[in-house]
């Protein structure tokens, strides 16, 4: 099976290691730290146990598939692709590149997870810049088995046909952004959603908690299986045409009154923090990662289970 | 027990009926349609089966609590509740108020689903306004747990607390707004999402279906149990408050960059309805309705076996 080179052992690098691992290809990891080479098995173990939520393979299994190695160049010869999973450092990052184009092959993808920084700043180092492109996860990324690929200008359709097909194999579902843009695609939906619960939450229109109830007992529950277009489609008797035309004017007039920027004042912030410990304990916090990993891991199974 | 009149026999007056009937409630229902009364108890049974995943209650007790009613005040007299549920049309709700309030007693409370209407704008004709409400449920109202009250200025905090009270009891999820503002929490989260959906597309940065992709495979699965600010929570090891300063800048930089109205032209409109023909078929609409109904039920049995 082929080769896949992980740089950078923290949370990111671990659940890649964890997804290309468990999908039988075998996984070379470095990290320049050598507290977090030692540790990596032991943080790949505590994700295992989301993970065999959703895919039958022992953990043995998923061990005997991963090399930890010393040095970079280890992880990066005759790789089919490396996934940098470092810190969000755009000069670091560029500096990584030159050490994974310089040790690995000519046809060897150079990925990086960011999850904003641009392909065209991160390679803007390098040579090979047809070979570069971001593969931003999603959070928690051992379970959501989602992957945008952002090509930069120089990316080559190759490159970008080849990174698909790699991490469809390993079981991941990748979009493909048709030119790069900051936030890329995830972070603009969710951002878009984030600063207009802000909006209501600072003009007193609603409480926090109240906001979180309409994402996850509503909206959240259906965009679960559907995303916006198709449920559009499913709006009015007509489809996603009749669907916008007749909502167009209301669609059309929320927009208009969307375009204010919360200024997300340190005091605003302090207000956030107040009201958030009044419902929710900062000592509960690993628990609700805990149980947030568990039940997205039991919504992809109910997923898998009904073709989805 | 109390007994709640349904004013509109169409799917949202069924699914409100379905509720409140199914949590033991007695409910009076009209419709000034003749062929709506007629098949309602059809239409109930065919909404039945996706309800039948998360209650354990029999069709035969939930049609015992169900009176179809051939005149408006029937379902008026001591009703402790009365749901509007009749089109979408400001002048025909603020007749329908008239009338609700003409046979209802002093203590009942007028509730309207309307999704988009003001309850100052509804209640503008009658006596009794501190008795009003909006109460938005979410499609597909059935399966999903919620509604949203919205109060008028002139609403009373009695009819509130009685509402929110109701509500609960009947098993959904209720929310206060604080103020009336247009599209309410639901529709303005989906409308900055929907919007910025639409930018991405329009701009031809990423295909229709890479963006639903990106919804339902990723944003989504994790926005079923969490809302935006429980995320922010758990997004940096000091919780909501240093998430919310870290990202700040970036969360920012995006807001100023999703303030354009797309335009939504009807050559823009006809484009999606291609796109989108491409990859799901018309023909096919009442099947993906029907999978998307159950697939609501079955998380939200899923959450509810899991304590959400």
């Amino acid at each position: 099976m082929d080769k896949i080179g992980i740089c950078g052992g923290g949370l990111i690098g671990a659940s890649w290691a964890l997804g290309f691992s468990s999908s039988k290809y075998k996984v070379f990891v470095h990290d320049n730290n050598k507290k977090v080479r030692d540790k990596f098995l032991e943080i790949l173990k505590s994700l295992y146990e989301d993970l065999s939520i959703i895919k039958n393979i022992s953990f043995d299994e998923i061990e005997s598939n991963i090399i930890i190695c010393d040095t970079i160049e280890e992880i990066c010869t005759d790789s089919t692709l490396i996934q940098e999973s470092i810190i969000e450092d755009l000069e670091l990052k560029k500096a990584i590149f030159i050490e994974l184009e310089k040790f690995s092959n000519k046809e060897t993808i150079l990925a990086s997870s960011s999850s904003y920084l641009l392909p065209s700043k991160i390679s803007s180092q390098i040579i090979h810049k047809n070979r570069c492109i971001v593969a931003h996860p999603a959070l928690p990324p051992h379970v959501v088995p989602f992957v945008e690929i952002c090509p930069s200008e120089k990316t080559s359709d190759v490159t970008i046909q080849k990174a698909k097909k790699i991490y469809k194999s390993a079981e991941y579902i990748p979009i493909v952004l048709k030119k790069e843009i900051e936030g890329f695609v995830l972070n603009r939906l969710q951002g878009a959603l984030l600063n207009e619960a802000v909006r209501l939450h600072e003009e007193g229109y609603a409480s926090i908690e109240d906001i979180d109830v309409s994402l996850k007992h509503a909206l959240g529950i259906r965009w679960a299986f559907l995303g916006p277009f198709e449920i559009m489609d499913l709006n009015a008797p007509g489809g996603i045409k009749d669907s916008f035309t007749r909502y167009r004017p209301g669609i059309k007039n929320l927009a208009e009154q969307q375009n204010s920027i919360p200024d997300y004042s340190d005091n605003y912030i302090l207000k956030l923090e107040k009201e958030q410990r009044l419902r929710l304990k900062s000592s509960d916090r690993d628990n609700r990662i805990k149980k947030r990993n568990k039940l997205i891991a039991l919504v992809r199974k109910l997923k898998l289970e009904n073709g989805e």
